[in-house]
């Protein structure tokens, strides 16, 4: 039997980018544990995804409702992916919009997933942002989730929500704590983190960037490439070697905001460095600032999982998979 | 102007040896800072509160919707005890129950204190059950929250919401993990833990009891008046002395079962002790010995916290409290 996959937040950035990574690799592991062809993609989302291809369904919805995820999910899912979420700046700004999409959607999917006649693979993807306040400046893997705002607080509660409904046998379920994915494309959105993808993406566009955290800021971040990598890799994992803790510490890269803009100016040239201008901004600060910067992420590597070397080559894949013609 | 405070599950055993004590005392902190009489105790449960008091209102309830919540609390009431919960081994065997109760509870809670005009302050009760699975044998402060049933998930997650709600300024929070109360009068309930009361209980009564958790089992406990005068601590403690960290590991004592059985016998005697029988119970033993038997609980001492000095204490406390002709 071929595989029926969901991914929640499908049209979305990263989303997109799973879906066709998934599509390009054409299995992934089945019930039985064995890699198994990929029959259906669903992809879930409030807009239509921009993906062609014969596997591939688009469902466009309202909101993760208990009646949208079912017709969604069928008898016959296999696996969900839940990334549908709303960004840390927009929770903070709209608390109720943030429990609505971020606590009522992680619950819609996995009341949905416990009806299924067989406990599918959930991957949740959580975020750095369950840390903050008072933290050792390498975070243990072990570290209490101290999240220090609204999104923080919704991954936080999703993360348990998944652990026991995996302890129950409901779901087989795994939560990765992402860090922040640098280079993201496309716009700049509403996340307290999108500084960090804009302050190299617009440059590398011919644009102005405003950089409001200041240099000397630590950040974990991330390549989407192996962001992808890693919620395949955490989906395919055997139950067992993933162990009875729900959600992961990801390995990330630790670098501060200064380094970002020095490899910037490496590896695209100080014209393209110079576009970024420094306009600290106080409220985005304390949020940015208050999530640890490194992390010990021992799990993480023991379970083969790997981050990006180095933040040169964070940029060269940037301009790999999206700048055909190199920087501006 | 005089407080209003309720309890919800204000007919239970804590609550109501909480509303008794708040009762004599007659004052607590109020919104200003200052200690305040008490002018109305509202108690809410699903069956009567048996106290008789002129301040005392008891409302029966068949659940905690916001609707019963919103009549109950009203536009004045300036602090809220929620005590309310499922315990352990019944959110156990019924999941939905439990997440009805003790999560959708919670939020229930907090949605309607946020409506009220002024802040409310709010003491949740949580519990040592939020932790489970390898931990060290010494739990620190800091250790992640990682249930390993769902009563202690949707405890922690109840800490996630009262962290969150007090940091946005929608109340001022406080969460108490408490430890097993011992010795809970009455009969057994549900709890896992209900053995740890029953093995001495029951004997001080006449009556044989079964013990189904091994003598070397260590367990986390605290006596019914110091968990009364810890809630109270709680609430009348300034929210700057309290801090940003919702949930606190309460101060206890810990002992093996074995010695709880062996208090028994200094206290009462052989006789008494000897009605304990001994009868290992696989599911719960996997349950309670689940949960760690000791913690650094440094910041409850900080705070001014305090445990009981030994178990033979908490065998006297309960024989003045609730047997005044002394063991059987």
């Amino acid at each position: 039997m071929a595989l029926k996959i969901v991914i929640t937040g499908g049209a979305g950035f990263l989303g997109s980018s799973l879906a066709r990574a998934l599509l390009q690799r054409g299995t992934a592991t089945g019930p039985d544990g064995k890699m198994t062809e990929i029959g259906e993609l669903v992809l879930i989302d409030l807009v239509p995804a921009a993906i062609e291809d014969r596997r591939v369904r688009s469902i466009v919805v309202k909101g993760l409702s208990p009646d949208a995820l079912e017709a969604a999910l069928g008898r016959d899912t296999d696996s969900v992916f839940h990334l549908a979420a709303v960004v840390s700046a927009a929770a903070e700004a709209d608390f109720d919009l943030g429990m609505t999409v971020n606590l009522d959607g992680i619950r819609a999917v996995l009341e949905t997933c416990r009806k299924l006649p067989r406990p599918p693979r959930l991957v949740f993807t959580s975020s750095i942002a369950v840390f903050g306040g008072a933290l050792p400046a390498l975070v243990p893997d072990g570290a209490a989730a101290t999240p220090t705002n609204s999104y923080g607080a919704q991954k936080a509660i999703g993360e348990l929500l998944v652990a026991d409904y995996a302890r129950k046998g409901f779901i087989d379920g795994r939560a990765l704590r992402l860090p922040t994915i640098v280079v993201r494309p496309g716009r700049p959105n509403k996340a307290a983190s999108s500084f960090a993808s804009g302050m190299l993406r617009e440059p590398l566009n011919g644009e102005e960037s405003i950089c409001p955290i200041s240099r000397d800021t630590k950040v974990w971040i991330l390549s989407p490439r192996r962001a992808v990598a890693a919620l395949i890799g955490a989906h395919d994992m055997a139950p067992e070697r993933w162990g009875p803790r729900a959600a992961l510490n990801l390995n990330g890269l630790s670098v501060t905001v200064g380094e970002m803009a020095a490899a910037l100016e490496r590896v695209a040239g100080p014209t393209v460095a110079g576009r970024i201008k420094w306009q600290p901004d106080p409220a985005l600060q304390t949020i940015v600032g208050g999530w640890p910067g490194d992390f010990e992420a021992r799990r993480a590597a023991a379970l083969g999982f790997t981050p990006d070397p180095d933040m040169d080559s964070i940029i060269r894949a940037h301009i790999e998979d999206h700048l055909p013609g190199g920087p501006r």
